[in-house]
């Protein structure tokens, strides 16, 4: 997928400075907070940065409300490299940065419809989604006319045990734009923050759309 | 339709300028974003200047924040004027300005009802709305006492194709305020960028009431 | 109704200018439009001035961005005192100052929730609203404990006739906080822009709340 | 609960003056306000000061417009403290306060899935929330893979016997994060403000998970 070409021009050897992408993660923040994607204080956010270490959303802050002090540095392994608490979900971030090296930046939404959808289905692996122009926002979708899965994991505390999982279902997928946790949330990544940012904010519209579908069925 | 007297002032020989243009552009991406109405980049907007070419949005801009660098001038046909890429569905708005010398404004918004509703009845070749006092926005509808059939067309990723299909069937009924694309979203053209507007915001709420009353009668 | 004590202070004698009136019509307007109150062009609102004259919106202007030069002075009659054309639907609000002298303020809102529950029940000439903590945001109205029953009138485009029906309704009951058109919008009035908005904020909260139970009632 | 480690820092001893809570209390009536949960003048906010008083909302104001003025001093009691009238429901803040010393914000939201889900189950002692991640938000919960029972009272116009029920109630459930009532409201608190708006804000997101997922189950 990311070999293709694309409308949002990936510059290589960009350098992304700790500022300009803590910057851009708190611009992501307040639009996912007016959007409804990031309640109280769910969600995390991070960008990879010039040197390969990533800046990361401390644990507990609100996300509409992110401050350059509530994003700090942690290595490829996530460990801190300053002193503070980064998000209680930092490998599902590290685990996508090893996989894809064209990833620079990860996004983790929550939102009704993922959580209702998710819950009403609670064996499904994965949620397809076909035939919407929406689809296209998804890099490499060029039709409406396709098919997407996007995975789906149980919830889970162990992240090591996540990390694992995501790391073993992407691998046999690697054009996957996203995947969903149960009764949780979803992550969407990109090559730029503004391609991550379209991607959830895609697949979560997507999500409503399914919603409002199935209530339609089910009358 | 157009011929009728009209609540919104066309100064005849009004000039419009790419800046003034631009203006209008970025102004109405900012209210459809904080209606919902373009989601992630979707949607494209353009106006007819006072030489006959076009100010259009360029090809995966995010519509809540476009920038004057995000507006482009292409020609009567679609062609680029300048080193930029118009929106892939430029020749669906090239098709209306050619048919309706009155309009000047041209608006492509993407919402969840509207891709649910479309979807539902996946036959459908037009949409009735029917009673309603808000069909009132539409130009030259004078009572709720009325019933205005909205064109749905197949989704499909020629634009040359559905252009034709467009035009083909607005030629037989040229009052038409606007079209839908199963799926996708829907076109409101105006003879100013405010009475585009309103004509798809106008016809998003009546959508919106559709789906709510479909879901009671599915009960 | 109004004879009794109120939380919201109306200083016998206050003299409303017709800046004063404006500056509080377009904040009005800004919050309904927020609201999603406010479609396209939808809504008209008017306050009463220190002479008996009425500050109204004129006609087809967008509500959340009204200027002042959108705000005209009709008499209490309704006739243009300036170079305007007052909303089509100013019968509506003259009806009201002539039967209340105590209303200073009147706000004609449109919303999805009123739209389908009023289509829903075509034949309703009342609905009534009952057991809400939120029933006392409506004037006099100190308990949840209580049903308040709003009048319904079929939509018309006569606004001589509906403004007798209106008459004729409210004045046997002249504790009447709203009432609804349908398929259309509501009318709410107070003694201040504060009262009036906040009955038709609560109101339309409470046809949200009506519209979701019934929802579950039809599964 | 509140002896656990927890997330956000409370610094013992720290002094809360009025300026400071009449500051945080104008800010979460701001946010409450824009997601909806404080229509019309519904709701009332307060905090803890330094000396054991409160700073309390008044009666009447619209939450999202709040200035200081809309702010008074009350005693432990609930008795004021200079010449204002304060919220009504004064009484639900006192026993917390009264309960939990640790408590230092209370913050009464309003909202449409909390009206229909409480009215929906008239019987219902509490309500159940189970296998959310965002149930997390509740200070002292570590996983999803838990049940948090919040208590429903029926709605009453008598405070003292409101309040009794719910010291009862609290009495026996001290690490309780909330309560509602029904076809009105819920409470939340905090050892901060902060703490008290994500309890509020997670909550209510809860319920709109439960208003969506039993809309599926009625079909």
């Amino acid at each position: 997928m990311f070999a293709q070409p694309h409308a949002f021009p990936y510059k290589k050897g960009m350098k992304i400075t700790f500022e300009s992408a803590a910057e851009q993660i708190i611009g992501a923040g307040k639009r996912l907070d007016r959007l409804g994607l990031a309640p109280a204080t769910a969600g995390n956010y991070s960008m990879r940065l010039h040197d390969g270490t990533l800046a990361m959303t401390v644990s507990g802050a609100h996300k509409g409300e992110l401050t350059q002090s509530d994003i700090m540095r942690v290595d490829a392994e996530g460990k801190p490299l300053e002193d503070k608490k980064p998000s209680a979900e930092t490998r599902l971030h590290t685990v996508l940065y090893a996989m894809f090296p064209e990833v620079n930046a990860v996004l983790h939404s929550h939102s009704v419809p993922l959580v209702v959808l998710t819950r009403n289905d609670p064996q499904a692996k994965f949620y397809n989604l076909e035939g919407y122009e929406l689809l296209k926002v998804f890099p490499g979708i060029k039709t409406h006319d396709v098919r997407v899965s996007i995975p789906v994991f149980d919830n889970s505390q162990d992240m090591d045990d996540l990390g694992l999982q995501v790391q073993t279902v992407l691998r046999d997928r690697p054009s996957t734009p996203a995947y969903m946790i149960r009764a949780h949330g979803l992550y969407g990544w990109g090559r730029t923050m503004k391609e991550a940012a379209q991607v959830v904010e895609g697949l979560e519209v997507l999500l409503s759309c399914e919603l409002e579908t199935l209530k339609l069925k089910r009358g």
